[in-house]
């Protein structure tokens, strides 16, 4: 094994990727220098950048997907707003495991929960003339605040990290009382902490955007991930917490890529609230001819984005949430296998000195899921990365997600073998010693 | 039959519908009305009006995207800049039939061409300042001109009715010249007249995109369905007539829709020139970090857009264009009964007195293919269609493609057997009596 690797190894890796600070590097700079790296020194690193699915796909959802294609929707535009027994079967999947009353027609299916929440978004920005803003709380998954910065659309953010429990109706009223806000973003369980929303903070958001009138874009690409409760058994509860217990004016994205791991095909749902779904909007009308929510967003921002999505990835969708409806397919215990990695990895961490940086939710430690964070005993996000990177262990840094602690997300998909564990964890001991 | 429709009746179902003119109206919204009178007239109508495909999928894509998912690619997230061998295939696809060598980096796919034209129209004006200005080739397919109102992108456009040959040039050097110009957007074969540039006009619209550093946005949707050319041969001329001989300020966009019949799954290319792919823009890279345009389109806009395409449907196309040009997918051929479709049609219509409104390219007559024009006596768009839904005729006004010209698109694609010629033929009987 080829590690360390020298300090003058990696400074030319990332001269010659025109990369100044690692820690302002992208996602997708950070995977090219840990390949880079991985190539000059012979030696696979242990990656944990990489926010992927670590499981095969559903095979139900395989099955459906090839059983429609087998009956021709290849040939068939699919409806923009989803062909019906998705938006029945999604439907029924959120009052299973979610709890909630939605109906049919107000779910519809966008290519990744990355067309819902850019479309979201830029519609929500054209709402009301005073509504230009969206508020992140952050950390979060960067492309999210991407998307704003690339439509022109202003935004604000903070690190939820000082505004915990009632401290965080402080820090929303602050922003929200100025009247610009149209809509704020998070994700939950969420990316790249695993902080889970305690109710108390849920209930503090939804009476917010109640009395603000702004509306809650809720990500739950990690649907049922908190497995410190477990939401497995459809329509009994506990059930996945949710802002939508207590406001009216939210939308939900529910992605397949990591709840049934099919993050190939780009198929996620976007649920109004029924109440949204319908709301009129002046602005709406005016600007583009139909004013009510739910269309719009369908027959307006979808239709010029892409014209709707693939066809057959719906039935496989459909398919997938109608066996966890039915009881045939545990999609809460396939994804445990995360928090069994995350459990030994934090513990590798830990171990030998490392902090978890965002710890708590209320008075609980964080579960163990697909992310986690760390910081080293005070070492800034720069230094971090580049002696992590030295000892082949690549990782990203959270300045990039909004946080503005020091320290690295650790994401935990890729690793599984115990040769995986074993390797990471001399390489986490040769860290401590540089 | 309960035809014709009575006068109360066409007026009730309009006003219900909060149409005040139906040649104001969207193609979902004459699709619409057209239902509606179906359902109380107990009549099935002669659609003339969706312009989808009416053949089955090309089987070879569909085997090819049931293998992939076979092989497990749902759960992995596509390279949003394409899987390498369908940016292979797509590249000797392009050398096969339309003559061009463009390197397999420069071919991206998109969620369609939607997809396509909405971040390329986005893009182009964002690279350089002075330029924020779309000029589309009219008439056209409307969501075209949708993509740049809903992004609030200035546009203007022409009928290039009365602009063919030697007058293209004054009428596109009158916009140009101005310098606000950033891309300019056609159909070809155009949706909804069918008109072909000619090579003449095509050498026109390069010379002068290069003159003004203008580029150009070729939809290539009906790909060798000009049937008076055969470009069915690969490797062998004639090949797909396009702007790309005449400039090197180009991308293609090539849709799977209706050259395999794959609409379903909303997969498309986009082809840039190895050249323009290259470029970089200072505005580019300060705006979104990202300067060269073929990285910035995939790296920046179809990364939060929807984070690349369906991995499946990419292995599907690019099988297809593999068998197409190794001569085992006759692609050509199985389109060609469009224009036999066509043939009847047009017959049918011209028999009982209309006329054909785009009727020239140059001196020959326009081709039989997807879609014609037709007129009738001067009646103006709104009685012509008001008369034909009478009749059971649902078809679209010309108006809603930005054409200035009295008539209705007609798309051939849905009606097929004997039968529903006779029904149509008895219908436009019925038109003339009325």
């Amino acid at each position: 094994m080829n590690l360390p690797i020298s300090d003058e190894t990696l400074n030319k890796v990332l001269h010659e990727m025109d990369i100044d600070h690692i820690s302002d590097a992208t996602i997708k700079q950070c995977c090219g220098v840990a390949k880079a790296l991985e190539d000059l020194s012979g030696t696979r690193f242990s990656h944990l950048e990489f926010g992927v699915p670590g499981l095969k796909a559903c095979q139900i959802g395989v099955d459906a997907q090839k059983r429609a294609l087998d009956d021709g929707v290849a040939s068939i535009y699919p409806n923009i707003t989803g062909i019906p027994e998705l938006k029945a079967n999604a439907s029924e999947f959120i009052k299973a495991f979610i709890n909630l009353d939605i109906n049919p027609e107000c779910i519809i299916p966008t290519v990744g929960s990355m067309q819902g929440s850019f479309n979201l978004i830029f519609q929500c920005s054209k709402l009301q003339k005073e509504k230009d803003t969206i508020l992140y709380i952050n950390p979060g998954f960067s492309p999210h605040m991407l998307h704003s910065h690339v439509l022109g659309i202003n935004y604000e953010s903070f690190d939820i990290y000082n505004y915990r429990s009632e401290k965080l109706r402080e820090k929303l009223e602050e922003y929200l009382s100025k009247g610009n806000v149209a809509a704020l973003l998070y994700s939950n369980p969420n990316n790249p902490t695993w902080v889970c929303l305690t109710e108390e903070e849920l209930q503090i958001i939804g009476e917010c955007a109640t009395k603000y009138d702004v509306i809650v874009l809720e990500d739950l690409a990690y649907l049922g991930m908190d497995f410190r409760t477990d939401i497995s058994k459809p329509f009994e509860a506990p059930f996945q917490a949710t802002v939508a217990n207590y406001t009216d004016n939210y939308v939900l994205m529910l992605s397949a890529s990591k709840i049934f791991s099919y993050a190939g095909e780009r198929i996620s749902l976007v649920a109004f609230s029924n109440k949204l779904y319908k709301r009129e909007y002046k602005q709406l009308k005016e600007l583009y001819g139909i004013g009510r929510m739910g269309e719009s967003f369908a027959l307006t921002f979808l239709y010029v984005a892409s014209s709707g999505t693939s066809h057959s990835a719906q039935h496989a969708i459909s398919a997938m949430m109608k066996a966890a409806v039915n009881g045939e397919y545990d999609f809460v215990g396939e994804t445990r296998e995360y928090a069994r990695r995350a459990h030994i990895i934090k513990g590798l961490f830990t171990k030998y000195g490392f902090n978890i940086v965002y710890d708590k939710d209320g008075d609980a430690n964080i579960g163990d899921g697909f992310f986690f964070t760390i910081g080293y005993q005070g070492l800034d996000n720069e230094e971090l990365l580049l002696r992590l990177l030295r000892c082949g262990i690549s990782a990203i840094s959270l300045k990039e997600t909004g946080s503005r602690q020091a320290g690295v997300r650790v994401c935990v998909s890729v690793l599984s073998s115990d040769q995986d564990m074993q390797l990471l964890e001399q390489r986490i001991k040769m860290f401590v010693e540089l």
